[in-house]
């Protein structure tokens, strides 16, 4: 079999020009004549067509490269596209104008069959796709404009804060304070309404003063706040695991004892969660869940959804157990 | 130039469909076998509209999805690639043969230029590209068999070591304890050697009971393991952030200030670097000596390097100032 570096040392010309024209790239740079001499010389010495699997994108939207939560999904989509022998782009945008038009000539080019829209998707990605044939699924969050119809799969965080919340009560905690980001961010809001129906639901008066809200996310600042407020909580949920690890080591550094003083409860499976000490308790997705989502979006591919748009939302949640969770002390 | 009739014609099927796929219109009528074998045509006849983009792939061999340390790196892999219009596929791999079959696909079918090989890479993965002619290049470490010609970029461990056990003499610390895993991994072994070497370089005798090894990476124990023997160091240098990051751990549950009484340094740029408190204090390589990966491997590509193999080892590194160093107390 021969290669593209064998055609091109063929011709005594680049590589790069032979890839360009085998790969049937656009290029201003190639003339017609150095086209079909590479064309030919394929064809003379016998190169075989370029087979070119079927390929899906992940896209991480607005998101800082540090953010470790998106490995795991990335892994969790790659494992699921391989498995219906599908490739995985990667893409990382942001919501510069030269960033989105990376993207735009990805679904120009129509190369890619599907796209996977993760991080903190805004209007101009929106805007994208509501102009684009391509198929696509927002992944995490339902889109912030729910009269819209478009491709989600939600993961119901305010289910997630409700049932956290509730598993704190049946412990015997009435003093349950929720720390969470900033209100602007679609998932606070959703996490405050599940806290706030938890205490309804189980007729337990909510005391608005143990909201805490920190717009960097910052657990240790809510845990010192909380204590020079003497709100005196007996269990915290804290919307992330790196807010719940501030609020752990803030604890930790004042002598608090986790859980037997207060009880912490938090939101996903990130690395943090392992490698704290204790092990963080919290609520999260199942990879089986999450990798619904390639599943979904070869269906809306194969068009078995043709009638309007696709949305589902995650309401099953899965409980890692940590040691920061105990039942209360005063009852 | 090819039209949509001749595709239908050489396939032997409707032009309908193939407008249909090439237009990107949903259909319900067109399986998605039939929409593979028209995109599939379209591209190897040369059909105009359908333009693919010049690939490389990023492969992350034999890693645990709950690694978070590798997508800092695919993200700046990402953004260099696109820098060059190139896309990036990501694949994560095992060593079984099911996924390592996964791979030896895309190697036979070229559509993937190049390939940017990181994670654990064993000797299974290594006969894949002996016997491939796909551009690749080894990133982050060297292969084991430093007699054998492969393409690799690594980050000099040893020197790091070095660097970092010399700063702490610098401070006047000169019981310096090693926090290292399995010396089976080439990385313990190479910074075992810096370290080593640190002590020669500058004079101070070498206690070997402060070189401690924990199989798995488990700093909180090493740290209790050096309380019950004893071994007073005042200062430590921890292999990687997650060493470093039990450490502290220990330190604080045990009323240890850290760095008044004890100075804590590692390696890397986790996440962890920044949500521990105090921030930890650790040598790493800059994200602009990462990107010369994907450059390295363009050239490759583009054979501007036909003889041998290209090797380069990284030895400069940048300090991440965090808040766990301090000058020794006993000086």
């Amino acid at each position: 079999m021969v290669t593209k570096k064998e055609i091109a040392d063929h011709l005594g010309i680049s590589r790069t020009a032979v890839s360009l024209v085998l790969n049937n790239t656009p290029s201003s740079t190639i003339s017609n004549e150095t086209r079909h001499k590479i064309l030919q010389a394929a064809k003379e010495l016998g190169y075989r067509d370029i087979a070119v699997s079927p390929k899906l994108c992940y896209v991480l939207y607005d998101r800082d490269a540090n953010d470790p939560r998106y490995m795991a999904d990335l892994q969790i989509m790659e494992a699921k596209a391989s498995s219906f022998n599908y490739g995985l782009v990667f893409m990382n945008i942001s919501s510069t104008p030269e960033s989105l038009n990376k993207l735009r000539k990805y679904l120009d080019n129509r190369e890619i069959e599907g796209f996977i829209l993760s991080g903190d998707v805004d209007e101009k990605l929106l805007e994208l796709f509501r102009h684009s044939n391509t198929p696509y699924i927002f992944y995490g969050m339902p889109p912030f404009n729910q009269e819209e119809d478009l491709n989600f799969i939600a993961f119901d965080n305010k289910t997630l804060a409700f049932h956290a919340t509730e598993h704190l009560f049946s412990l015997g905690h009435t003093r349950v304070a929720l720390f969470i980001g900033s209100l602007d961010y679609h998932i606070h809001q959703l996490t405050l309404e599940g806290f706030r129906e938890a205490h309804t639901s189980n007729g337990i008066p909510l005391d608005k003063s143990l909201i805490q809200i920190s717009n960097d996310e910052n657990g240790y600042e809510l845990c010192k706040r909380a204590e020079m407020l003497q709100l005196n909580p007996t269990a915290i949920f804290c919307a992330n695991t790196v807010i719940q690890f501030g609020a752990l080591q803030y604890l930790q550094s004042t002598g608090v004892s986790v859980p037997h003083d207060v009880s912490l409860v938090g939101s996903g499976l990130s690395e943090l969660v392992k490698v704290s000490s204790p092990q963080l308790t919290t609520y999260y997705v199942s990879e089986e869940e999450k990798a619904k989502t390639v599943t979904i979006l070869l269906e809306i591919i194969n068009n078995r959804n043709p009638e309007g748009t696709f949305s589902s939302r995650v309401t099953e949640f899965e409980r890692f157990e940590g040691g920061t969770i105990a039942p209360c002390k005063l009852t």
